[in-house]
């Protein structure tokens, strides 16, 4: 039994009034796969939503890329709902410290990052499982990444591609002056990441978790959150798995 | 006949002190050269405080990188100026509109770019030339770049080296997301680009001029500016134009 969430864009409306005419629709409580119509942003936004509940999620692309869902055909979607494939994702849990000493609890399906606010570098300070690694990273960012996201933001920072189920984190410096040749690191899933923002009166820094956005950062602490899974369905032939391989390839 | 300028540091102080005793200094009015003392914040500053006046520069690096200037060596430094080279810069001029309809001319001797100011990407549309180029960039933003800037903020995000006196100019994407694969353009020194920005209320831009920044810009139009030179002093062991050639090796 299906629930649709639907973007307010005119495709993702047609199709949610095309399939609730024929898919078997019931209410939130007694779902078990969450459809959702729309594009990436309101795939991310919803899988926020829906983080750590007991549903799968089903999404279908009305957008331009929508790397975490499946292509827009409508044709027999209750039978490729049936024979999709389940891909388990954990996000990133950020304990985000500010300078005007409150903290926040961010969850991140695709990456957490922090990104300097004004013309001024950033400078970091980069631990990993409490052993200094960098001293000072100067750049315009720093970016953790899931297998799902490398191939959003940490792609354009130049970062690399992980393959999904891979237990890798993707560690990318944005924009990196010092160390300038710096590429970043591999990690694996289970580490702790600690990012300490230096001079951060003079070196505004901000930090985004998805779509979610803290100023004034001074700290931010990142581990994998196992407790809340997220189970993504996927058409075998337009898999996860193969998307970000493929990814890999494309010139 | 010399005056100097040097940072409030404790290194640049006391080789001005130092140097006060021994070199031929006289009055602003009288100068032929201007000596500079610190590292490379103060010296971009001072090169803006100079920017098309009748001095020739020559830098004395106090600080960490001092790509712009010349070895802290003191020793016969009269003979080491008498004997440099001289290099001439010519700055970008950018004028930038707000969407609060004022417009601001700022001069940059390394680099131009516009920056996002948010969570959300930039998009840009670029013009070279009048013709459109790119209809839509999405990136963290794009820099423009002399070829003496090109090893700062340019080489940082992933932008080509390019030797003084080429004539050349780096447009160069700052994380790019879409298109995800452009490298940038060398282009003409003479180019004159434009960048428009889309969407500047939701995806609001910072554009910077060397330390110079303006918030919530629209539209930016940038050439190089010939009528304003800066003649730069190098010592012929350690010129400009070699050093920048061998950036372009070390590992």
């Amino acid at each position: 039994m299906y629930y649709i969430e639907y973007d307010q864009t005119v495709k993702a409306k047609a199709m949610a009034e095309r399939l609730q005419a024929t898919l078997p629709i019931t209410s939130l409580e007694k779902a078990q796969v969450i459809v959702i119509l729309g594009g990436d942003g309101f795939m991310l936004k919803k899988l926020h939503k829906y983080l750590g509940k007991p549903y799968k999620i089903y999404g279908v692309n009305c957008g331009r890329i929508g790397f975490l869902m499946n292509m827009p055909e409508e044709t027999l979607l209750n039978e490729r709902i049936k024979s999709a494939q389940d891909v388990i994702l954990y996000p990133l849990k950020a304990n985000i410290f500010t300078h005007a000493g409150k903290q926040h609890e961010l969850l991140a399906v695709n990456e957490v990052y922090v990104f300097r606010a004004t013309h001024q570098a950033a400078k970091i300070r980069i631990f990993v499982d409490g052993v200094e690694r960098l001293s000072e990273l100067v750049s315009d960012g720093v970016i953790l990444s899931t297998p799902a996201g490398s191939t959003a933001y940490n792609l354009s920072a130049h970062g690399p591609i992980i393959p999904i189920g891979a237990n890798l984190l993707a560690l990318t410096p944005i924009s990196p002056f010092r160390p300038r040749r710096w590429r970043g690191a591999l990690l694996p899933a289970k580490s702790q990441v600690c990012w300490v923002i230096e001079e951060p009166n003079k070196r505004p820094v901000t930090a985004v978790a998805d779509f979610q956005e803290v100023t004034g950062v001074t700290k931010i602490e990142i581990t994998e959150d196992r407790s809340r899974a997220i189970h993504l369905l996927f058409d075998p032939k337009h898999h996860l798995e193969e998307r970000i391989i493929n990814e890999q390839f494309i010139g």
